[in-house]
């Protein structure tokens, strides 16, 4: 029943029963986690032949000897693979070690440090802000919060930024330097950034060295089997006369394994000549054994594809779970909403305004661990206290199915307490 | 006989002789590279059984799923070995990704951008120093270039960098933040700090953020078959009041893979817990399957010596033949000096001052690239331009000795030309 047409009466009744329902869980004493994006035990077992490789076989079909030193962009042959997926040309895709949040950071620093080929002078003599579409990833927000960067949130839509806000920001602050975005199955809401929004993103008035950090990083995690094909973000940022606008980013570490994957940044022409240019002073180069081993698993872009469709088989039915529990137990309140994603890692989940930390609370002392409140929004503030991220790829279906129906208990509960507090008032 | 006591008229005999005999080598059309301390394929065949590790032993002997993310620090087991290697207490050792370099860029970064724990501030807010014991490693030289962090050059002498020019520097001039140091089989002299050296490096009166950067790449690569004890550096900090002096440096690109192997920190406890904050921000961790890979080939610190046994094997006769090949060819004529060292992968030429460069040139006229004139000095001046560093580790030993008795030629001619060209004026 809808609880905002409930009596207080009603309501007492309701939170009296879900009291009950919550104290058993709590006794249950589980130990469940649905905080972070990982891979389940299984997920990486469909990468097991990476682990004896690349065997006796450390050239790569160029000729280098992976094993020594050489190559500061990586092996061409994984650029020509990840370039097609990302729709970045393979001499514009840099090959590096396994993290891509490493090269968003190491970007950022660089320009704070020495100003990007587009701006005056270093980012660090000045006020700098970014762009903060919310709910968004928290790590994005953390590495702004570490360097200082002033974090301006804008509205994550389900075609991706809100373009008027964005538009009217950039153009009246040269402040502005930066945007954080996820474009496909976004973190957490899993939108994917539509044609139009993308056109206009890279046409807007803004700073000369304003950045978008296109992080995708979920461009091929299909859920429905299907695959979107990727926007040529640097082809029409050219187009539209501001090449050095985009960043582009991608990973393997939820493709093959988590942290002991290959990351990618893809850009123009001259962003890639400045970034190796900064990295030649820091590193020699990347490992390029894992990127080979990383080749020969997957052999060309309809191998990374068929390889993501396993990864499908066992996540689509635990976001349907997700799906049916939420449905069952919720949907009749009216006091939460969530996303069904077509791929990505995330469910977001609102509740009822105001109660998301308390939820999260009452989850915790039940022993379902849940992403901190807020952390998808800048400063870890969300402004109606109601956004959840739920990450639920890690857990056995089983564990996901007593976690969600503990979480959607948390849910009513609090929503009782809070709509009954109110009707007391 | 010894160019020194030569006439003018024997000088030009001298010169004649040297011309054709550079004419030839010219001639011989050849294509050699004595520039970067790179290991050579057959060393590189001596750690083949990772190229097939981890198998599907994915666990590392504490239970961690290296395939997945978690872990900041490392995987224990590998850092008990190389805190053993390098007398670093294993919980202040943290092993990352491949590359030292990057670790000693990132501390520098973060001590400009918000300083160290020690500091009053961000050290991009003053004028900062690193004191730069020469010849010394280019690389390192070449981040404080790019960092905008001014280099004073001190000696460095056999026992390490002379302690009376550092003490009375750093007493002086609290700007004088770092100093760069390669303390066992030092490149490019092949010098190894003596316990006295450190002590006074460890006590001497300095900026309360000053910092050691002690880069010991070289702990384990012996020449001679011996292993030297490293210097409890952490611990003779601790005990001098200065504990968070010091960095501690190590790495495996020249003892398994170059490019593909695991770096390390070590470091106090305090600086430690700053670097993990630092980097906690910029990545989810190291590549823990490469490091498992090390563990499992390794097993312990006794592996990796005995291992290294194999390096000095291959390595030996390349050292050996150089110092032949310049005895026999150079001696008599007292125009050059040259290093013969106990371990590490440099041999540092000294020739007839003001004709470093001119050798270097005249080698790559006939096909033999040798490391930029200046290279082991800051800004690239070595003020008496006499400094070369040969890599003898990379070519064969055939094309070893042909690529030396050409640098022999190269700095005889030089010094004839140069010393006659004095006796003429």
């Amino acid at each position: 029943m809808n609880y905002h047409s409930m009596s207080a009466a009603e309501l007492g009744v309701t939170r009296d029963e879900l009291t009950d329902l919550y104290e058993k869980l709590r006794a249950a004493g589980l130990s469940l986690d649905l905080t972070r994006g990982k891979p389940a035990p299984d997920q990486l077992d469909l990468s097991t032949p990476i682990l004896s490789l690349p065997g006796d076989d450390f050239r790569d079909p160029d000729g280098t000897d992976c094993r020594n030193y050489g190559g500061l962009t990586g092996l061409p042959g994984l650029r020509r693979i990840f370039g097609e997926l990302l729709a970045v040309p393979a001499d514009q895709l840099v090959a590096a070690n396994n993290s891509s949040l490493e090269i968003m950071y190491d970007l950022t620093v660089a320009a704070l440090l020495h100003g990007t080929p587009d701006s005056d002078g270093p980012w660090s003599r000045q006020t700098v802000k970014f762009l903060c579409p919310s709910p968004g990833y928290d790590r994005h927000f953390a590495i702004c919060e570490k360097l200082g960067i002033e974090m301006v949130m804008v509205d994550m839509l389900p075609t991706g930024p809100d373009v008027e806000q964005c538009a009217a920001l950039t153009a009246a602050d040269d402040s502005i330097k930066g945007m954080w975005l996820v474009p496909m199955y976004s973190n957490p809401t899993g939108a994917t950034v539509t044609e139009d929004v993308l056109r206009s993103l890279l046409t807007m008035p803004a700073a000369p060295d304003f950045r978008i950090y296109w992080d995708n990083a979920y461009a091929v995690h299909t859920l429905t089997g299907e695959f979107h094909e990727p926007l040529p973000i640097l082809q029409w940022a050219a187009e539209a006369g501001n090449p050095n606008r985009p960043y582009v980013f991608g990973s393997t570490s939820k493709i093959t394994f988590a942290g002991a994957g290959v990351a990618f940044l893809g850009a123009s022409a001259d962003n890639v000549a400045w970034h190796q240019q900064n990295q030649s002073v820091s590193t020699i180069g990347p490992d390029k054994l894992n990127q080979l081993r990383h080749l020969q698993f997957f052999g060309d872009a309809d191998g990374v594809r068929a390889h993501m469709l396993k990864h499908q088989e066992l996540l689509a039915p635990k976001f349907a779970l997700v799906a049916r529990i939420l449905d069952e137990r919720l949907s009749a309140s009216k006091v939460a909403s969530w996303t069904d994603p077509d791929g990505g890692y995330f469910v977001s989940l609102d509740v009822l305004d105001g109660t998301a930390a308390r939820v999260i609370e009452l989850a915790k002392d039940a022993g379902i661990a849940l992403t901190a409140a807020g952390s998808a929004f800048p400063y870890k503030q969300d402004p109606n206290d109601r956004n959840i991220r739920i990450a639920p790829t890690f857990p056995s279906l089983s564990d996901l199915e007593t976690a969600i129906d503990g979480v959607a208990t948390c849910v009513l509960l609090a929503a009782a307490d809070s709509l009954l507090a109110s009707a007391e008032n």
